[in-house]
């Protein structure tokens, strides 16, 4: 297991965007395909806040990745025909340099020590690996929730990086509703006492001292806005647990749609450094494309030029709104792209993209094929 | 303070829907105007999980109350025409017998032994309010949010109880998402370890063992899901705090609407009981009409018969959505009413009722006038 990922050290010091410096720091990566002689069929994909680079399967690692169905020999992201590198976030647990990794200079963890993570440093360290694999100019940079503004910080950086996007579920910076559910994510964290201020057991798989409770009512508060209530209408609605399944607890579980979101809860508590998803989420807030447009998102994306684009959203998506799909649509194209916008009308809200392959495929599958 | 709120003595045992029974309960309630000879002005209003049966300031009572704009001498709730009585909810803390009263065969609180809470005990002991007043007929039945469930149960089990209903952002019956919200409300509770299992200091107004944490944490979920997205991208939108305003600690408040929520949570942790919280919120998760027509939303509201009715809701509403609004009319019609449904596209969400008067006031209103 793991057989397929790849690591590749930053330049040492690699300096942060909001100040401060990793030493020593790397991030994982995963390939499917063959680059080219001409290196010019890399395609990079950038991943939502909690995915590692695992896309798909592969000789190297058979288990199946969290694209499976999209990405390989013949599939919407065609691995016969594309170089596919997948980066897994500077910051995330999962092989990246991140809060629970050795600090060099003091033999411990980082916990809160390390620097403020910005998406920026994110995008900066994806492209670390695409210059030491030897690649100028990835024919296509799709990134997917969190990883389409890391994705935009890539194309903003990096001038000339990029001939054509695809941007999935994402938003040019956050808005208020998805800081409000991020920031109380955060605080169901930071205020579990098992937390202790980021000194928490970090490797305790089970037992030790651990902010579970935290991380449960962040991975459901996550679930809940990552689907959509019309999906749940249709898959839940009021259907109780049979008498023998509930908890003895008082308050306990009783509707099957309380029961999934515990077992997504129980799936991913231990799963995930605490400190690294407070980072990353906090990232997530922080970004800004109107950083780079003079307080003007569209001014922000005017400056991205590439050749073509696909923006693709979801109408019942609650975090990453339809407009903001649109308003990144309008951006790309005012700056001389391309553009295809796609407005899906999927049921399943935010998480779409992993679910919905039936629609997603061939939108991206054909835009792929067209370059 | 107080001066207004009145008291009517349950009957005793007062037996619960779901089995057990109270003894020497009772519910606090206020009243506005005056009844007529004909005892047939009464106007009555069931409330939302939180708040008070102080609706608007009296002669008794001047200190404004939670639906102060619409209910007075002129207002779209004429007591100068009408006897408007609030009843709060049995099982809330503001003066109702709740988790938090004192169980007389014990002499201790109830806790969690008080006994399961459902919306039709709630509906039973505002009719019994009611009956005690003399009145055998209410001109209009009022009900927003929980309050509007809590009407149909009064509706459904009190038949010919009622002459006209405005129904206020409400539903016939808890989807999944409702479900999954006020579920992971309540887990924030219960999993706060100075719940104790429903033990802690009950009447701390500050310091003691009380679960601060879960209570905060509830609210702000609960006020994210009260208001819109929409609105708030107007309200707040990436305003940022000064920095002397924000939180010292890792992770903390830094946009405006971190703040405006951490407002919201202080000034609800130690105003509500959270034993009383997690009945209430537990019972809204439970009503369901379909109960009443042999699993049927529609055969259930047929079942109400009325003179006529207006239902009102709102675009933006994520917990009660407008087709769950526009059931209750298809229903209350189907059944025989004259049914006006008004669709608003107030952009505050849920709580638009409490806030959006220039709507609100003239459906209101205007649909009293015409009783």
């Amino acid at each position: 297991m793991n057989d397929a990922r790849r690591y590749c050290a930053l330049p040492s010091p690699f300096a942060m965007k909001r100040g401060g410096a990793l030493h020593g720091a790397r991030v994982a990566y995963e390939t499917w395909g063959t680059l080219n002689a001409a290196r010019d069929n890399a395609v990079l994909i950038l991943t939502g806040l909690s995915p590692s680079a695992h896309v798909a399967s592969s000789a190297d690692d058979p288990s199946p990745g969290w694209w499976e169905a999209m990405l390989g020999p013949g599939k919407a992201i065609d691995s016969d025909r594309w170089f596919v590198i997948c980066v897994n976030s500077l910051g995330s647990d999962k092989g990246s340099t991140c809060p629970a990794s050795i600090d060099p200079a003091t033999g411990q963890p980082y916990r809160l020590t390390f620097p403020e993570l910005a998406l920026e440093d994110v995008a900066n360290a994806a492209h670390e690996v695409v210059r030491q694999l030897g690649i100028e100019r990835l024919a296509c940079l799709i990134g997917c929730s969190m990883g389409g503004m890391s994705a935009l910080a890539y194309m903003l950086l990096h001038p000339g990086s990029v001939r054509a996007h695809i941007s999935v579920d994402t938003a040019p910076q956050a808005q208020p509703f998805a800081i409000a559910i991020r920031s109380l994510q955060r605080e169901a964290i930071r205020l579990d006492p098992d937390w202790r201020g980021g000194q928490y057991d970090i490797h305790a798989k089970e037992g030790g001292t651990y902010p579970d409770m935290g991380m449960s009512i962040a991975r459901k508060l996550g679930v809940i806005t990552y689907r959509s209530a019309m999906e749940w209408n249709g898959r839940f609605a009021r259907i109780r647990l049979d008498p023998e399944q509930r908890e003895e607890q008082p308050f306990g579980v009783e509707f099957q749609v309380e029961s999934y979101l515990q077992g997504h809860a129980e799936r991913f508590v231990r799963t995930f450094d605490p400190n690294s998803y407070l980072y990353l989420s906090r990232a997530s807030d922080w970004f800004d494309v109107a950083e780079y447009g003079g307080g003007s998102v569209r001014e922000g994306l005017k400056r991205i030029h590439i050749e073509r684009a696909m923006v693709i959203g979801v109408s019942t998506d609650i975090l990453f709104p339809l407009e903001q799909q649109e308003q990144i649509a309008d951006g790309l194209r005012d700056a001389g792209a391309a553009v295809e916008f796609v407005a899906l009308d999927s049921p399943q809200g935010h998480d779409a993209f992993l679910v919905d392959i039936a629609n997603y495929s061939p939108a991206i599958g054909g835009f792929l094929q067209r370059l």
